[in-house]
């Protein structure tokens, strides 16, 4: 396997955290996003959509969104789950994943691509470029600081988002929780839960990855 | 099993149908979205997200999005799968599914949100009122168009997106198709795989859930 990945960017980092849990070890091919080595000739062909996470198999085929690449190595390689152990939990974790791409990871790319001038006529990912909509750049950031509350009480008094065990939810959040400072917002005071949540999550090893 | 629906919405439709292949027949709660019952204290009880599909389980646990209700049937009712049969199937559908919710499903809600009289403060689902932003109707609209033939490339000439088994990822390219039409966007006549692939998928019994 081979994993286009690019180590400053929040997206591919879904997955590579998701490899280290695994404990797979994937040869890396590094994309830099910020001098826009994703609109080159050379990596169009590996993925026309123009984003990173990619995942090569062995055969040549490719996965070429956060979600195929997981469902793939979910699959795979299912020790240990990170999609849930149940039918209920696979049904949680996928909400929770949902939520958090649409409430909160989303948000936050609304608000940084139609405001960062180094993205100006990136307001969306890939080979076709939009525009900059100042108007999203508020709606962003109202709704990723929405979010947080929502986060709290999501985890609760658990360990993990969907209760004793650590998933893809609890990856996907721990990188919201990273990502929305690049907009200058971090963790309001009273989300305790969110807190001490991320004192854990922090520690593990694949936080670092 | 109970499944809160609305017959007329797309994203309920995306479960609906999984379940009419799944061969299930689960009691249905019709939330009228036109009178805007999703807002309605009762129904923020069921889903604080103000959205459906929900599917609630026999004790009474809820899936609240359409990727949690559909992971958790294609766990608890495995046949026939429709989520990919393969490491490589689950990987290629999942990508499928996220290509068409951003690419196609998004950007005709993108469109219709930011311009339908009927919509007014409703730019996103969800208990909170967003204003209209009247740059995202062109941007939805031109993003739907350029969907088409990137799904006349997605097909080929294979009887389904993924091959020779029909899977979620037709369904939702499937609902796209009749979804886009709500903003006056057909089918171009050059994209002959489509509409091949159309007549198939409509002739099918989960088509007229």
């Amino acid at each position: 396997m081979k994993f286009y990945d690019c180590s400053t960017a929040p997206s591919p980092k879904r997955v590579r955290m998701f490899i280290a849990e695994k404990g797979l070890d994937i040869p890396t091919v590094e994309i830099n996003l910020r001098e826009q080595q994703q609109l080159t000739p050379e990596f169009l062909e590996v993925n026309p959509h123009a984003t990173v996470p990619v995942l090569e198999l062995d055969d040549g085929a490719r996965l070429v969104t956060t979600a195929g690449c997981r469902a793939y190595l979910e699959s795979a390689h299912p020790e240990p789950p990170l999609m849930g152990r149940t039918p209920l939990e696979r049904g949680q974790v996928a909400d929770l994943i949902s939520r958090i791409e649409t409430d909160a990871l989303g948000a936050v790319a609304e608000c940084l691509r139609n405001t960062a001038k180094a993205m100006k006529d990136r307001g969306l990912t890939g080979p076709v470029n939009y525009a900059q909509i100042p108007e999203l750049g508020a709606r962003g950031r109202a709704r990723a600081e929405r979010f947080f509350p929502q986060l709290d009480r999501l985890i609760g008094d658990k360990p993990y988002l969907v209760g004793d065990v650590f998933t893809a939810a609890d990856i996907d959040a721990f990188i919201f929780v990273g990502f929305v400072k690049w907009i200058k917002v971090d963790i309001p005071a009273d989300c305790r839960n969110v807190a001490r949540w991320m004192e854990s999550v922090s520690s593990r090893r694949s936080a670092g990855v």
